[in-house]
Formats: C-alpha cells, structure tokens, sequence
C-alpha cells in the first residue's frame, strides 16, 4: 500500500486536514473547529483524534503513515516550538513534540505562510521549481521563500516575511507592525485602496470611485471598465508591487515569482502592471524570472504540510 | 592522516591556493599567476598543476586528497559550469568537470563573493551562525547569503547579489549595473564619497574636504578629527547602508550581518552610523541580528572554497 501523508493548516477558526500520498495525491480532505479556550489546551488533542479516527475508517496500516505536517500562524523554531501564536493563545508552545506523542507519528512544524509556498512549489503554480518565492497579496502581504526546494525559514521563523521591507521614506501612516513605509502598506489588498485614495485626493478628475468607500476589487473593476482615475490608481499600485518584488529579487535571484491571495483576482493584468517598475529596479542578473498565479487557493496550506514532514521523513 | 581539501581563489591576476585538513586549519598558502590568454585556457592546467606538484612535495597520499573547491569570479550554475566570468574570458565552461579531469578529484565550483561569504561563515566572523548574510563594502557591494550553512545560489548564481537592490527612486546618476538607485550607489567606498560629495554642494559650511579629491578613508578620518561636513556625511552614509541592510534582514531573518571590505576599516563606528536606519526599517521580527566584522580578509575566498568541496563530498 502506499505510505501516507498528513497534512494539517491550523487557522484561528478551523483546522484544515488532509490526507496525501507521497506523490501529492489529495485522498482526503475535511476540518475541525479550532477550539481557543484555555490557551488552545485543546487544539492539538483535537487533531490528534481526528487523525487516529481517519486512520481507523479508513483501515490505514499505522506502518503506511509517513508522519504529519503541520502550518500554524506563528513563529516556529527548528525544533518545532511554536514561539508565539496570537490568535491560538500559543506561547513557546512544543507542538511538534506533543502532537508526536499524541499520534505516534513523526511530526514536522512551519509557519502557515511558509507551508503554504512550500506547497504551491510543490503542487501549484511553482510546480517544476526549486527556487521560488511566493507572494500572498491578500489584507497583508506574505511571503514564503523556498531554496533549493526547501522553505527559508530564517534565524526566528520571519525569513520570506517581505511584507515589511522597507519601500518607502516619507510614509506618515504606520504599518501594523509599527514601522512606517513598509511594502504590505502599498501592495496589500489595503494597500491598494490606500494608493487610489490617495490618487483620488491628488486630482479634481472624475472617477466612479469619488465620494464612496471601495474596495480593491472594485478598484480593479473600475479600472477595466476604463475609468481613468481607477487606472491611474493601479498603475501606481503596479509601480509600488513591481518595486517590492525587484528587491526580492534582486536579493534572491529566484527562478520563479508566484502570486496568490485576494489581489490576483484581477488576473494576469497584474503582470502588466508590476513589469515596468520591476524592469526598472530589478538587478539585471535576476531579472529573467518566470512569473506564475498561484493555483491552490486555500489548500495550499495542507498541501505543504504534506511536504513539510514527507521532506523531514525522506531527509 | 588527516583529509586534505584544496581551496582555489580564482581572481583576475592571482590564483590564491590553500590546503586545509577538514576542520578549517590552513596547512599552506601560496598563489600562481592568472594566465589569462587565448580565453584563460591555460588557467585550469596551471591550477591542477600546482596542486599535484603539492600533494607531490608534500608526500600527501591521494586517498587522503577529499577535493577542491574554487570560487571564480562570474556566475556558476548547479552543474559547476561557469556561465560567463568576464575577467577570465570564460564563457560557458565547465570549469568544475574538466578541473576533477585535470587532477583526477571532486571539484566543486561557485561564484567568488558567495565562496568567500562561506569561508567567513566557517571560520571567520560568521563562525558559529548557520543563517548569515555577508556583504562587502568595498568598490562595489558584494554579498552572500549562507542559509542553513550552505550558500543561497539562486537560479543563475546570482544569489546574494544585494549590491543592485533598489534603495532608491530619484537617482539621476547610473549605477555599474545600468539601473538607478542601487544600494551600491551609496554603499560602497565609492557611493560613501559620492554621498559626501552631495552633502558638500548642500551646505557652504567648512570641511576639510572642500575643494579637494577624497576618499572614503579621508572621509571617515575626517569625521573621527570632528569635521562637521564629514560627520553629517558619514551619518548620511550609515543612513544608506542601514536601511539596504534592513530590506535585506526582512527578507532573509539571518542570525547574522557581517560586514567586511575595504570600508570597515572604519570599525565599530560604522555599527553606530547604520544602526538608526536599520531600526527603524527592519521588521521588528527580524531585528534581532548579531552584528559581526569579517576576520579573514582576502583569505576569505579560499577558506570558503575548502567548506564549498567539503560539504559536497560530505554531502
């Protein structure tokens, strides 16, 4: 029989779960609610149980299960301690440890974000590539940086969070993280409602956009339907993503830029958008970049997982 | 007897040569002319020559010789291959394959500022750290990224090149690189004289430096002696290098900085001069970085070219 695989994407809300093969293969897929109470005590017994139970209706030989991986929202260490995990109530939680001892299987542990990339490198639109960076452009942006087919974890699990390079000097408006000029304050889904304000502030033209709260997908609407402001609006949009990303570049010289979340709604347009600015400020060693959207959605999550502890088993 | 590595620092007029036994320790040094004529064919024989003549004199048995590393001054793919080293006439050389011909060893290949930034690692100020960023101050910027000890290559050897990352919208003058606003072009020795140059035009008052040619040293020299010009000069500058350095931690999270080249002769002031900026525009995730100076100067290259064939022979 073939070895299996579990995959686990622990969100604030629920728990994704899914069962893989070694190849990728989805077997199975379904989620369990996260329970928060008394800092999370529960999220990992919960999880536990519901693997053993799909092990036992499933009639899986225990030697057939490869182990379990797990994203969480938080910043994790090599050893798979969850440093902190606001929205779990996590704190130098050993979650790989413990989920271990609760299933018996080896588990392997990473950043939600980084699973993620790991999984759309292995599975998505980085399918074929060993060197990748993936961008999630969604309320903020995240990052995941995978080398050599391995994720980039960093010193404190924060390698891959571009969401905070510095883009911009005389930004007046804070990040969420305290600092000001960041990228995710310009390439967000908020960012680009942030960016056409601001262009809507700066002339007297007409625009469907005035006088109204939007969002960034009205914003691309507008946009394609030919309004002018709109347009002026995600060209600068496309100036502040294109410049970002030629930073990353620049530093990463990766074979392979993938974008995901919200924003790539809009579709292939953003390409066209971000590619004068990235031209313009990329190194030019690194500027010959294959450019992808992301295909997962929100599997990509478990997908990783996946291969987050298939990569651990395998060495 | 202990194994034996050979590490080969390829450079424009001199080949440096070392033998190292497997903990880093420098048995021998010496160096041999670069012959660089009818498109540098004569480079490679000249180095496999050199090699067995010291494993000749020395009575080093072969099954003790685990390899040679050489870093070479252009980009390198996975495969050993030099795609193009301008200074060697090299283009598309299989410098790795036809060097193990040579010398009948493995032969691991890679580019000189990534090889060097792995000998800092190993056994320079770097020592101790598995995910690091070295860049060197000098002429230009250069820079190598180490991520869990093994050098971040990137997809055409350009890796690390952080020298070219975008620091800057308005710049009017062009970087080596055919871009603008490099942070190369405020970085280096040579951007450091650019910026106090500009900071000159901008003030009437007295300096030192007024009128007359200086250099980067005469800069810094002049700022230790209290000239004010040269002071806000040189905070100028730490304010350029700062901030590159802190896109660069966001992405990366590394454990480490390290700063070497012909710069940080200014010593420990330039930790002072960079520090401001580089808090204010670091990630706060990513803040948390050891700041170290290069030891091995321009034995970096061949310190780093023994780890580069180690760990391949060693897997």
């Amino acid at each position: 029989m073939a070895k299996m695989l579990f995959g686990v994407d622990l969100g604030g809300t629920t728990v994704k779960m899914g069962l893989f093969d070694e190849t990728g293969t989805r077997l199975h897929e379904w989620e369990i609610p996260t329970r928060k109470e008394n800092s999370g005590e529960q999220i990992l017994p919960d999880i536990a149980a519901s693997i053993r139970e799909t092990v036992k209706e499933r009639g899986i030989s225990e030697a057939d299960v490869l182990g379990v991986g797990i994203g969480v929202p938080g910043a994790v260490d090599a050893a798979g301690t969850v440093l902190q995990a606001v929205n779990l109530g996590w704190k130098n939680k050993a979650a790989g440890h413990e989920l271990s001892q609760l299933t018996g299987y080896p588990v392997a542990v990473g950043n939600d974000a980084n699973v993620a990339a790991l999984g759309e490198a292995w599975q998505g639109g980085g399918k074929g590539f060993q060197n990748l960076l993936l961008v999630t452009l969604g309320t903020g942006v995240g990052g995941g940086i995978i080398v050599d087919g391995r994720i980039l974890t960093g010193a404190t699990g924060a390698g891959g969070e571009i969401g905070h390079i510095h883009l911009e000097d005389h930004e007046t408006e804070p990040c969420g993280c305290g600092r000001y000029g960041c990228f995710e304050e310009y390439a967000s889904a908020t960012g680009a409602v942030r960016v056409a304000k601001r262009v809507l502030m700066e002339t007297a033209e007409e625009s469907t956009l005035r006088g109204k709260e939007f969002t960034c997908k009205d914003l691309f609407d507008a946009a394609a339907a030919g309004d002018a402001v709109a347009k002026q609006a995600t060209e600068k949009y496309g100036d502040y993503l294109g410049k970002g990303l030629a930073v990353c570049a620049s530093v990463l010289n990766p074979e392979a830029i993938v974008l995901g979340g919200g924003v790539t709604k809009a579709g292939e347009v953003l390409f066209d958008l971000l590619m004068p600015s990235f031209e313009r400020c990329v190194f030019p060693g690194c500027a010959d970049v294959v450019w992808k959207l992301a295909t997962l959605g929100n599997q990509a999550g478990i997908v990783g997982a996946a291969k987050l502890i298939l990569d651990r088993v395998e060495g």
